[in-house]
């Protein structure tokens, strides 16, 4: 195996999780129950009946999507014409451009560690160095003074694995320490619309001015379209559109013009909302749960699918995960979520994918493997 | 720019042939009014009323989508298990996921030249270089001796650009004098379904074992799909199925499903008759009408879309296509039809998009370019 293609512990346990009958709290599967069935089967149909739909189309995407994103993007402060806006196959795909117009083999880029592994897959592929960064800025002053970074890749809401999100002032130091360091940045806003009490701070791209945004349907639509953007500044796009060309000549007609059809007659903002009603209430019995039967705090993440949760000592992460798998709930080990081997001492849950009912459940089992551990003093020490 | 990204002369005459009332001889684009826009409609209709179509899924494909490519290779005569088969989103991601797995920078991937430069881009993204290799085994026999090749891409069946078939004995030889070479084949079979007198002879990876083979929905059902798949040797996969991943996490759920409940109630068989006489009778028509008004004899492809014609001198394909657009034809420059600046003395023409009376008319206009050429006397001589 090259080193430039990498596994992904997230891949490799939806594989296992789709047994009947387990609690699916690894991947960052959005609920099934929420997606909007009928309106996208009716938008679907819509699409499927206009010819344009089935033949090749332009490189870029449909104009009238690359407008909507455009639009939206502004209205949350990032200045944005549609030309600057790419449509992709995902935002994973989204992440590969990046990586394909940016990093040379031998090349640096940066990313947050613990992160999203599939990023660190996307950005590995041209033979560029994935470098972990730890939270805060220092560790990126300091990588930038030591080596060239080529790109950053960051995700400042309801970050992946740890549901960290920043606040406006976290992000002003961030943009500055980017601006200072000459880094592009390639801003993960994959789970930006999914906040509990609210709206995340303005996305880095409206702070400095070498940031890409990549973005995604997945998460408010539904991850079968396979759609997502890149917002990029306007000196990347030429780059960035080959790149395009070269991995898929263009994105998905069907999902385009489906997408398309259904932001022309639902209303988004009315189906976010109910998103974030259901979603805040999965989070709110998980961490419930947690907080009556694991013996170390929880954190409750503002924004996001997932909360990362620390293990009691005597367990590793990949240890923690096979026996969960084996009682019945999919989670992901931390260790994984580390570009470069970071240490296996935690778990990544997705509160998503779950009815609140059964992530009580799943959380009664956790903490029931943990009071069963054969290390009980360092458990009690940890958790007074 | 980078050396890695190259730019496409297709996709860029793409875009300026959308201009109305052009004749579109320049893309590779199926003609639009033979799409079963009424049955893949439906399909996506049902595609879509089902909540499994809009979830994240398997990293490879749906399995029963990777059933049917394996049971029809088979009846090519290539052993295949579906466990052996990637869903891509399009074969341009099928030949993307080759130069991931299999090209290191600095290595070399062997091409045929004239070739489809869609694949020149996507096999240069990791830094291999691109190394054009004319007709017949000798060349390749040549290059292999003098350096490694890591992979090299051919179009046995209707090759784009020159609409060339490969015999069966010149596929035995093909065959025997890669494996001699230690040479894997990504064999690129876009156009296979598309022949007009007789089928093909086997695909290389019946005879070869060593030999990805990219196949596409887009020339048989509808490019809109951006659905295609790679078939690949076993030691092969688990480096592809990681650039898959890493690409696009998988592919589309909506175009899979669609294109398996289309499949599950037409007669694709009946559907590629309709095709085969239709394109058969655009191709007569423009092989006709040229034949009555260009100076050099045009080829008659038995299989493909596309018809590559000699400029006579005086010409480049560059000016030549110029002068094509502004007299409302759009035809593809050959020059760019080579991985490295080869003669530019061809166009190439597609005779699927345009009904046969538009290709007589674009025919027309060609020839007459040709007859008001300011080098009259070169023409004769060629021509005699």
């Amino acid at each position: 195996m090259s080193h430039r293609l990498r596994p992904s512990p997230i891949r490799a346990i939806l594989d296992r999780q789709r047994a009947p009958g387990i609690l699916s709290l690894a991947g960052g599967l959005p609920a099934p129950g929420l997606f909007p069935l009928a309106s996208l089967a009716e938008a679907a149909r819509r699409a499927a009946a206009e010819v344009a739909t089935w033949q090749y189309a332009g490189s870029c995407g449909l104009p009238d999507l690359r407008a909507w994103i455009a639009e939206r993007l502004r209205r949350r402060g990032v200045a944005t014409r549609p030309e600057q806006v790419l449509i992709t196959n995902g935002s994973q795909h989204a992440l590969l451009l990046a990586a394909l117009a940016l990093l040379e083999p031998g090349g640096c880029v940066a990313v947050e560690a613990p992160g999203y592994p599939g990023a660190y897959q996307a950005l590995a592929v041209t033979g560029a160095s994935v470098v972990g960064l730890g939270e805060g800025v220092e560790r990126l002053r300091a990588l930038a003074k030591r080596r060239r970074i080529d790109l950053l890749h960051c995700m400042p809401s309801g970050q992946n694995p740890t549901g960290r999100t920043l606040d406006g002032a976290q992000r002003v130091a961030y943009a500055a320490a980017c601006a200072a360091a000459g880094v592009c940045v390639l801003e993960d806003d994959a789970y930006g619309e999914l906040w509990y009490e609210e709206q995340p701070a303005q996305p880095l791209a409206a702070m400095h001015a070498d940031c890409l945004l990549a973005g995604s349907f997945s998460k408010i639509l539904a991850p079968g379209l396979r759609l997502g953007w890149l917002r990029a500044p306007e000196p990347r796009l030429g780059d960035l559109t080959l790149a395009l060309q070269a991995s898929a000549l263009h994105a998905n007609g069907l999902a385009q013009a489906t997408v398309l059809a259904w932001l022309g007659r639902q209303d988004l903002e009315a189906h976010l909302v109910r998103l974030r009603v259901a979603y805040r209430e999965r989070r709110d019995a998980l961490c419930a749960a947690l907080a009556a039967r694991w013996p170390l705090p929880p954190p409750c993440p503002r924004c996001g699918m997932f909360l990362w949760l620390p293990l009691p000592s005597g367990w590793t992460g990949g240890a923690f995960a096979e026996a969960a798998l084996a009682a019945g709930v999919a989670v992901v080990p931390g260790g994984g979520c580390h570009p470069d081997g970071g240490p296996d001492d935690h778990i990544r849950l997705c509160f998503a994918t779950e009815t609140p009912k059964r992530l009580v459940m799943a959380a009664g089992i956790l903490g029931g493997l943990v009071a069963r551990s054969s290390d009980p003093p360092a458990i009690a020490a940890q958790s007074a």
